[in-house]
């Protein structure tokens, strides 16, 4: 009889509750995959004596004590699914470095001190696997990790938060602003009462550092990724994208840029844009996640799912359980943080980037050569100019004294993009500046 | 200094330059990966002499003895991209019984005999890996493998082959038959000057083989795969497609399925089918390959990319390259072939599809009443009715004497479809049955 492999879980909400059930409902399945049965040492809860419906488990294992439970010897691998920097990275380090293996689902904490897991986790000879924390059920980061090793990701594009999905979504199917369609996925239970970590893009944010230390071997934190959540996103912004042939997405993106002497860095950024409908991840709807990924061999890749809720996440989570366990069986760990490249991290003002702006100007003789003139000082090139019907003045194109004007450009340095708008906005022959979009994905 | 790991490549054509090439450009940072460097000990290729291009490696490492290769003491790795059943069997046995590591690409060995491999690899000790072998470049066999291994796969829906996609696709688009639309694919160099293993479903069979086994635990084998080629899909069956809001793809399809005692099995096949246009894998074009993965607990799963061409494929052969060689340095070996689950294959009569049936017949009064007949007497259960223009004829609905039935079924036994459809061409007021194909993807 070969002994078990014990878990400690820490948290039992949604997440923790499903992993529960499913290791009670695949038992048999799990133990033949890791050619030992899997047990729970103990769940660790905030209150004990909560209904926890039907939860297949002795109520016995409930404890309040996480750290105590953490550091009994008679648990292998630890399970955080709480989340929040404190108290889990004291709980997830102590248990690192005692040897433990750590399958956390915590983005937050992966994202702002991963360092700190990544040390002890070698200063214990323990694995530390974290599928669960960016694109639920979405194998991503093993991909990123192992299967595109031999391989140089360029560019990692993706729509990792399902809130602000729903609501761009939703916003671009019926045309409501954002306040409305933030309402309905409250209603749905898509957006949690406080809605900030999802909409100022906090979430996306976390997620892109996770991304972007895997696919460029760089450790890179949440305080290096440049961040616009979608709260000033409006109406007039999804038809603006929709006359473009445009959707428009929370994008994390991750990319390869060469820096003033050609070295290359890396630049990481969360913030809304336009994409072409033709996209693969423009099809991406509801709260559905998914992730481009360019690599020089490899072409284009897209990993497509569902990026939150009990059920996918609890599967990522108990995929990692089946790797640390057979790791533990075989008295092997994974390979650790792969960090050699340390590539420098650019600001956003380096990152190139295309802009969408939408003027309303004055319609005299002079006007489009002198808004022209703003964008060729600040060194950047114009791809397109379409002068539509007029904006907040209600007047047709050319008919009365306003006139709107749609331009689109070329790759410049955003801190260009953004202090030509900015002068533009100061010219008085532009009465607004309605919609100003980044735009991605090459249209 | 450590000492490098030393690859043996079998096979110099478009996958394995490609790999020499990369192996040569990304060395410093494959080296960084892996922990020591990469390095070649040997190629085997069939002749000498010929003009490999600027290919960066010395001539003095090719070698037609490919079995001497292998044996080498000082060949830590071997990598084979030759393909085909003998000799690369003979050769990946040695390696693996010698204890070396293989990375193979090599699809129709494994869904052939995939047994001898891995128990090759059990006497030896040693890692094979394939993830080359399905889908090129797109990072599937692993999450399969590993990610997955906390969840229960229920079903698998591929395009896994980028001919057939690119031939279909184009059917689609232009409307052209099937032997114009292969012609383009061969002028276009998407498709061989013998297209057999790709247009009659051999190449997608042997891959739907390794994604099942991986998928259930299963061994099933290439032998156990229903298969269908594309060489009968006529412009007539993409037409009708187009009028269900359809696309006809070809679809690799593993599912577990209860029997008649409600035994849980496996059915695996390869056949064209309609899938609805809404469908993620509808959008799927040219010679793009995507798998569609249904899991009990993280729902749906899409993975996208290309599935074909040197780099692609190289970049899957590296991958799995830095992962044994990773393995080798830790004296560690990845967890062998899962298939502990022994699932029954059950034949395609067994299987659950839909059909889509268009019938050209006499219209007069009680047709309708007799065909339906047909299917209630094979326990087929009709989901809709269209009676849409005439067929061959060329005469306007109910105006001549042919009137044309567009009937889609609800799930049943294939064999209850096929017998269905049997017995409706020996009717005497059906004139002819000009298209029958199967839907998949919940139309």
């Amino acid at each position: 009889m070969i002994s078990p492999v014990r878990l400690a879980l820490l948290g039992c909400g949604t997440v923790g509750s499903e992993v529960v059930r499913l290791l009670h409902e695949q038992s048999a399945d799990l133990a033949a995959r890791i050619g030992a049965p899997l047990e729970i040492a103990g769940i660790a809860v905030r209150r004990l004596g909560r209904d926890r419906g039907d939860l297949p488990v002795d109520e016995a294992l409930f404890t309040t004590d996480a750290l105590g439970l953490v550091k009994r010897d008679d648990v292998d691998v630890v399970v955080e699914v709480v989340g929040g920097i404190e108290p889990a990275r004291g709980w997830l380090v102590e248990a690192l470095r005692a040897g433990k293996s750590v399958v956390t689902a915590n983005k937050a904490l992966l994202a702002e001190d991963g360092a700190a897991l990544h040390a002890a986790a070698a200063e214990g000879g323990a694995d530390l696997y974290y599928e669960a924390s960016v694109a639920g059920a979405i194998p991503l980061l093993r991909p990123l990790r192992d299967s595109l090793h031999g391989d140089r990701v360029n560019r990692v594009t993706g729509i990792v938060n399902g809130t602000t999905n729903f609501i761009l979504s939703a916003m671009d199917a019926t045309g409501a602003g954002f306040a409305e369609a933030l309402e309905e996925a409250t209603a749905l239970g898509y957006a949690e009462a406080d809605p900030t970590a999802d909409v100022e893009g906090f979430d996306a944010a976390a997620k892109a550092a996770i991304l972007a230390s895997l696919a460029f071997h760089t450790r890179v934190t949440a305080a290096d990724v440049h961040r616009e959540g979608i709260t000033e996103v409006t109406a007039a912004d999804v038809a603006s994208a929709r006359a473009m042939g445009c959707t428009i997405k929370l994008l994390c993106i991750a990319a390869r840029v060469p820096d003033a002497a050609g070295k290359e860095t890396v630049n990481v950024r969360v913030h809304p844009a336009m994409i072409p409908r033709t996209h693969p991840l423009a099809s991406v709807g509801d709260a559905f996640n998914a992730v481009f990924v360019e690599a020089e061999a490899a072409g284009q890749l897209m990993f497509y799912g569902r990026g939150a809720g009990g059920a996918p996440t609890a599967s990522a989570v108990l995929g990692d359980v089946v790797a640390v366990a057979r790791n533990r069986l075989a008295g092997v760990r994974a390979p650790s943080e792969s960090a050699y490249a340390d590539l420098p991290v650019r600001p956003m003002g380096e990152a190139l980037t295309r802009y969408h702006v939408s003027l309303d100007v004055a319609d005299r003789p002079g006007v489009l050569a002198a808004v022209a003139g703003v964008f060729a000082r600040h060194g950047v090139s114009i791809a397109t100019v379409r002068q539509g019907s007029a904006g907040a003045s209600g007047a047709g194109a050319g008919s009365g004294e306003d006139a709107e004007l749609v331009i689109v450009t070329h790759t410049a340095p955003d801190a260009a993009l953004a202090a030509t708008v900015g002068e533009l906005r100061g010219l008085d022959i532009v009465r607004s500046v309605p919609s100003v979009l980044r735009v991605e994905g090459g249209a």
